[in-house]
């Protein structure tokens, strides 16, 4: 199932650029690893805002949940979620490229 | 360029089974072009709402705008665009599948 | 997969009380139907309002949305879709209880 | 009487993981006395968000704020109550299954 | 136990004087009914606005409920109701004067 | 003259208890004193919620607010003044008991 | 005391040029009359808006109910009414211009 | 040109009272200048709420932006800003007192 | 002076076309006499809306409420105004091109 | 393609007065080079608030992203950005003025 999240960063103020620069670092790898498992299916940045909308394909919630707990950012992050379903319109049942080396 | 838009459709409450199905067919028929044309990257069904979120890739906003007054539904429609950005995380350059046949 | 559902509904002003009574009446088949088969696990109404807040127990994002859709007064309806995950505070798998006869 | 409850927790930035253990330990333990004796009817994760949705079953709105007060993480919780009634499309006069043991 | 309500009135704009003043003078008698009988303890109009706020004082939510569906003009108000309970400053159990005649 | 006043309190995390308690004990007594004299008509606690509702019978609005600003705990509460006027409705000119002692 | 109020008005799409204009005309000599009787201190147009803000000076609530219910436009204004104190860097008991002939 | 201005004040929690009455004698001054002026036509305390309603007649945006900044509490006010036109229902075409003196 | 305004459009649903392309056609003439006459510094469309941004610059609050009256749309506009001022920041005393011919 | 943005600026409360000196004078900087190179076409300041209306026009999304991470107050800026079109009834293809010595 696919759902779509919009995920908004608050970093304190005080936190020093090379906690920061580490956190990132975690999170990438960490989303990294979601996508070539083939659960992020994609991540987009919000122009001018430090926010992503990214999507998921997961078999449940405590899945989904599970894995936006173990963002590394995730106590800096508000999420929101949104379920979506097929479309009525859509010409494919996966509009995301299949991941590479599959 | 990537788009994300938000669609929530409002039909009259009044308006008649027939109506209402020759505008959901024809809209069906725009949406299939835009997406057989890689304009339309993906659309997806907000689970319990008569709603979509949808991505356009697309080369300009005078474009953009066009595509979307060019809906057959479209002055039954709330559309709200955002903008979108690459990711630092992805790590892909695109997340759709190629068009088929292309 | 448990989702909570919450429906507001808004009838046109002049609407006549047979519709209307038509239209309820058709909703209560329609809604103990998915009480029976299990998939909604309950509903309550939401004091002083015409509104319910509703639990959903399904395999997928398109048997919901379908679900949804099939309600009789769907189109007035207004439904906001919150997915939940088991809580870790949770003592139980499965908060409701099972339906009469299995 | 059956009330609806959303809970935001919302823990300062600077707050040290043991402690925070140390509230998530006494948390559960609170909350699993309530569950145990028939108060709380369920509780769950909302996907994404450190938040719950809850039900209670008490005799009255005195009860219901001192079990909210009783709560030891109750100063870091926004809560919203919701008062909820008989549906009349409910199948059961109680949607939830029984204590175990009673 | 007592229930704040906000209660805001929209009666359609092409509703005749007459079918208005017979919904006011029927929700007058009413709400004095309930008021008689100490269920209403108060009510009170905002000010500039076709709202009020009232208290109720009932033994549960079914009966709450449905004592809002009987308002006559119930169809054209929004209610929002607020739970309320002892403050641990109140100087007295309650703060209304007795129903005259009991 | 009736106001309804909805107060929201916001303590500084880092408060210490004791300070609290005081702030608390000091907002009790003056609380009493006002609804001793007849100006706080009543005092309800909002459940699940650090806030209250609360009516005041003043000649004036400097006095309000001059009562609002003696609050001990005025500078960390949040406060929403709606005025009320009588209602068609109601079947008294007072809802409020007589103050104990007049 | 003074009162500031926020009017928005909201006419009916379908109302006729004569019945507006007449409506306005009758406004026009009702709120001449509260700035004669020195009860409307001042109107002024929001730019841009059918909206006005304005200041009433009145005894009570209930004069100042029965005042905005006396505006032959009231059923399609929405009003919100904010009650105003003495600031205590207000150089003047009062910022009006005397009523002309006192 | 006249301005209606909303200022809500938030000093932080832990700014000693010492440093908040130099704040708000200086304020006070800026106030008063404003006023005698002919700048600030009128100032009042919302009820409850470190808040005010102010009034500018000023002859650009650059004088009007330059004098917010120059309020002492200016880092701890938000302002909201609406810009105002004559109503065709005023009677005067200042509703604010003459300056003394002039 | 400047002034952004923000419009959206909302006619009415059973608006015959023709109707429509006649006020599109006024306000476009309505619009291009006051972008010729240097009042109007610039319109932009919303993408995906039927709203746009447009920049004023005028001498004063009366004219620019005459302006926005003007539009022969006006009735069907939501219009909100945000007054602006020279930014610290901003390397030219006017960003807009001069009127041509002028 | 041209965006619309609007940005407001929170510094931390206990910045010292250097340290804010430096960052905006080092986002002066940057934002006059933006102004010379044709790509912040306007910055205007929002009336009465640390916030401020510009214009953009850039050839894609990771470039305007870029822009906005690029200033050195990004971090402390909410950055909302709007899309804008050519709008129907604008007279001009550009309402900015060439940028100077180009």
């Amino acid at each position: 199932m696919l759902f779509l999240a919009r995920m908004d960063v608050h970093f304190p103020e005080d936190m020093d650029p090379d906690t920061m620069a580490d956190f990132q670092k975690r999170e990438k790898a960490y989303s990294s690893d979601l996508q070539n498992r083939g659960i992020m299916k994609g991540i987009w940045r919000v122009v001018g805002e430090y926010s992503n909308y990214s999507m998921y394909d997961v078999d449940g919630h405590d899945e989904l949940h599970s894995i936006f707990q173990g963002f590394p950012m995730f106590k800096y992050m508000d999420v929101k979620v949104t379920p979506l379903a097929t479309h009525p319109n859509a010409t494919k049942a996966d509009f995301f490229a299949p991941v590479e080396g599959n």
